[in-house]
């Protein structure tokens, strides 16, 4: 089969790769049918987060089930599923607890000695703890494809961040970051009830989806000028929840400094180095909370899922363009210098 | 009237002070019956946190309100009333939900131009606010005393801790630091029904009382033996809920590395510091939280009222000495080289 590997900083290649079998009883290999490329994959792709030269890449894909171990009692060849971007034994009490980025044996696509998602097919280990079945016949509905591969990582992180936030009916909620995350962000806060929801961001493109999203006013400074814009629009007080999408320094003191007294930062951003931007007298002084991490995908699933396929949400309108295995490389630097939001593949 | 002066550090004095009086109409003077040190007193005492020369210090009493400015409706002279270790006007969105410390009329007591808790009287303003009635034959109770000034400051800030670290029924605790604040987050989280309580502190005196207050474990360690061995009481798990009742940067590395994924730090000791101790990394790709900050006493009293007067709880076990107003400066002492642990002033 062919997938994407990343050589180093900047060098993303398709390549012929082993085609994957079933290695464990609990495995299953699934046919990717559509993938994409994270604004965390570029990370990598910018030699920030370090990589083995060779590694595979990409963590977020849907397909359809082509094998089965023999231990697998959920799954049978021919089933449509997504995949969360983590994998996860569905049996620790992580796993049953619904926060499955803690599990053990849990890990992530792509790492070294595992198939990425941005490949023709992959190895999935412990298959019924990590596929989500997706009904049948939404494998040939090309316009649900998008919304439903969002849940694999951009929603249900979007989701966690609002959660994390404690978004409640009625609330008022900030959204840090124009990203496919802060978009999604955004979206949740809507489905959770917000009564209203700044985004933050300055690109009119993006920030137009924030609006179809339910962002109902746009704050498009950055740092201190940001800062004042949503104390005006909240009688000085901030935002009862702030949704953290990026992950810089700059974007986490900007998040914790508009969140209202006795509020809420969900911080989903991938951070980057020490503490940065947390600054715990202020936390301290205002109550404010510190909450978020890396979203347990398995667990959001099912429940996005309904709204999804009844069209309430349409997370799938982060997508901006859609390349097939030979157009990743391309993908990646329209990513990078920003002239796409998020790139879909489809197989 | 006398009361205590902070001229430097190390440098407490019992000095002739104005008899307060009721300036607004919203004021009231409080004669002040019992009153104590606490442990944040001591980073003025020496020299961490800064003070000008003859302020007053002390922020936790109870008393006898002796008069009543023209607008104060639910208090009188002759009521007996314990004072939160902020006040707030009862009046602003923050206050009606039960976050009185962000009250922007709310004040530290002893801040520059306001009379401190440990002397005769106080001015108290915004009297309805802030003050709290206690029952009128309570001031007779000299057993109850204790347990009741307790809730001033260091009985609520431990509840705070523990309602941040989100204890529940069942949940297992640990609790960083064996001060008075850590002790009553023991007693605060036995009350809200946890499972297990790991108290960590060193000071046998000390773990003596957390294990009168329902702790179930004792951890001598510090540092990386300390995590390990409360790693190694929780199957390698870490506490759902982690109080973390110190402030420094040790005791919040300390603190985070003991949480449970999934989990909370409910942190009450005042930060010293930049953001000390707290590795983003670490709370993002293990989803703890970390919530807590200066304790709305105000808010707590009356939930806390009822179990000290049942005597359900009896934080007032933290005071191990009592002192006159004369005594003190040597009271001061006492808790800045650790013999003892928490000092009750009796006018």
């Amino acid at each position: 089969m062919r997938a994407t590997v990343i050589h180093g900083p900047h060098d993303i290649r398709i390549e012929e790769a082993p085609d994957p079998v079933v290695r464990k009883p609990t495995d299953a290999v699934v046919r990717v049918v559509s993938a994409c490329i994270c604004g965390s994959d570029l990370w990598a792709y910018r030699g920030v987060a370090s990589r083995t030269a060779g590694q595979r890449i990409g963590h977020e894909f849907l397909g359809m089930v082509e094998a089965v171990g023999s231990e697998v009692r959920d799954l049978r060849p021919g089933d449509f599923v997504v995949a969360p971007f983590v994998w996860s034994d569905g049996t620790c009490d992580y796993c049953r607890e619904g926060l499955q980025t803690s599990c053990p044996q849990g890990g992530f696509w792509g790492e070294v000695g595992s198939d990425g998602g941005q490949g023709e097919a992959v190895r999935v280990p412990f298959a019924d703890g990590t596929l989500v079945k997706l009904p049948k016949e939404t494998a040939d509905e090309e316009k649900l494809l998008p919304s439903l591969l969002a849940l694999s990582d951009v929603m249900s992180t979007g989701h966690h961040a609002a959660v994390a936030a404690r978004v409640r009916p009625g609330a008022t909620v900030a959204v840090v970051g124009d990203g496919a995350v802060g978009l999604c962000g955004v979206l949740a806060a809507q489905r959770l009830g917000a009564g209203r929801i700044i985004a933050l961001g300055r690109h009119e493109q993006r920030t137009a989806i924030a609006r179809s999203f339910g962002a109902t006013d746009v704050v498009a400074e950055r740092g201190e000028a940001a800062i004042e814009a949503v104390r005006e629009l909240t009688c000085g007080q901030g935002a009862h929840a702030v949704l953290e999408a990026v992950g810089t320094e700059e974007s986490m003191r900007t998040a914790i400094s508009i969140a209202r007294d006795g509020g809420a930062v969900g911080y989903v951003g991938v951070p980057h180095g020490g503490s940065a931007g947390v600054d715990i007298s202020q936390l301290f002084d205002r109550n404010v909370t510190l909450a978020g991490g890396v979203a347990p995908a398995r667990a959001y699933i099912p429940e996005l899922l309904p709204d999804v396929l009844s069209g309430a949400i349409n997370p799938g309108l982060v997508f901006d363009r859609t390349v097939d295995l030979d157009g990743v490389p391309d993908g990646y630097r329209a990513m990078d210098d920003r002239t796409a939001l998020k790139i879909r593949i489809a197989f």
